[in-house]
């Protein structure tokens, strides 16, 4: 599906209330939620855990664990009452996690992550830790790609707008101009990309979520969730669960 | 309506798809399509018509005609059969329609002029052309403030986000600290306004909008549209009509 110019298209989804604009079939589509879903999840496949099953409803994590996953899970900052961990991706690179399945609830992530796979895409799982795999997962589908900012409760999130930026700009620089956009989403993201950049957790202090977190506590994890490729993990979905792209194959 | 830093706070919604998450009673709405409907109601105002009546349907332009009113509007840069103008803001320029109504189609425009008026707010339009002014407006207001961007068929709009920026960095840095924000989407739109500034016209020739004019053939408004403080009129509603405001008072 190469567009006018014969380059896959990029485009960027800047809120789950607009996916129905973007959703197309055979795209590669990833997923982003920086602070924290997806950095949790590319934190887990990292340290060994075999597959992550996205949830969104409380009851549905409850019904996981009286069949026996390991549940990690919060609200507000605190663990849920059915949980063995919380959502934090340091509780993630524990050894002891290692070729388990773990059911993590995640309201933003999991529903970005059903409304994208139900038009029959590939579905990845981005930030920056793997920032540099995802770009090379992403070329080798020979597809459009659409990068599909989870946000929070909808809203426009900076800090996943610009990882956005970050995988636009290396897929139009580094590709052999296998990419190219005509959209103004991926435009912003760059150029927003380009001002951060050289001091992104001195710029990430300007975004609403990052005081939310601090408010609750839970802004130890900055630092960690923008660095970039401390991991090669690929995490994509395969049936209902999150797996390492790696291994599926 | 101070938020709790005593301050009122600024917001800026990108598409009329997100606008249920911004929608406050008692602030003020600033509503932007630079290309084209906000140009071209600055324009028209600024020329001395008296009053705009937006409309969104081909049926109540037909409407409308049939009651004896001056009829403007385009679809994909055709003027409607049952137009007497087309929507370019050049064509507002003319003495002729000094004191007169114009009924004006726009589909984004109006759908986001209805969406803002329904919750009581003071709604008011702005563009590049009345910038200044329209700050000044909003100030005198004493309430918050929230910059709705039509967009492109409830895409983000590069041009309309600019605007957005401009407007929202004159309110933090012009007046006396009055203005304060916590949203991701104000500090995004001023920071690409940083970048874009000093030569809008060259910076513009990224945004898609503007590549869809050039093929219908109608970016001979793109320097204009982009002109700053061509006027000091702020078109703000009043019942079904946008009107001079300070005319209304």
């Amino acid at each position: 599906m190469y567009n006018e110019n014969g380059k896959y298209s990029i485009s960027v989804c800047f809120s789950p209330l607009s996916w129905h604009l973007f959703a197309k079939e055979d795209s590669v589509v990833v997923i982003v939620d920086i602070f924290r879903a997806t950095t949790a999840i590319c934190a887990a496949l990292h340290s060994g855990v075999r597959s992550i099953i996205p949830v969104a409803d409380i009851s549905e994590s409850e019904d996981y664990k009286k069949k026996g996953f390991i549940i990690a899970g919060e609200r507000d900052g605190q663990k849920l009452d059915c949980a063995d961990l919380g959502n934090s991706p340091f509780q993630f690179l524990n050894p002891d996690l290692a070729g388990k399945t773990v059911v993590l609830n995640t309201t933003n992530g999991t529903q970005a992550i059903r409304a994208a796979s139900s038009t029959g895409n590939v579905v990845a799982i981005g930030s920056f830790l793997n920032l540099d795999a995802v770009t090379r997962f992403v070329t080798l589908q020979s597809k459009p790609v659409v990068i599909f900012c989870a946000g929070w409760k909808n809203r426009f999130s900076l800090e996943d707008t610009l990882f956005a930026g970050a995988l636009a700009q290396n897929l139009i620089t580094r590709c052999n101009g296998d990419f190219h956009t005509m959209c103004d989403s991926v435009i912003a993201s760059i150029d927003l990309w380009q001002i951060a950049q050289n001091d992104l957790n001195a710029y990430i202090q300007k975004a609403a979520h990052r005081h939310r977190l601090r408010k609750m506590g839970l802004d130890d994890i900055l630092e960690f969730s923008l660095t970039q490729n401390f991991s090669n993990v690929v995490p994509v979905l395969s049936g209902i669960e999150l797996v390492d792209a790696e291994k599926q194959s």
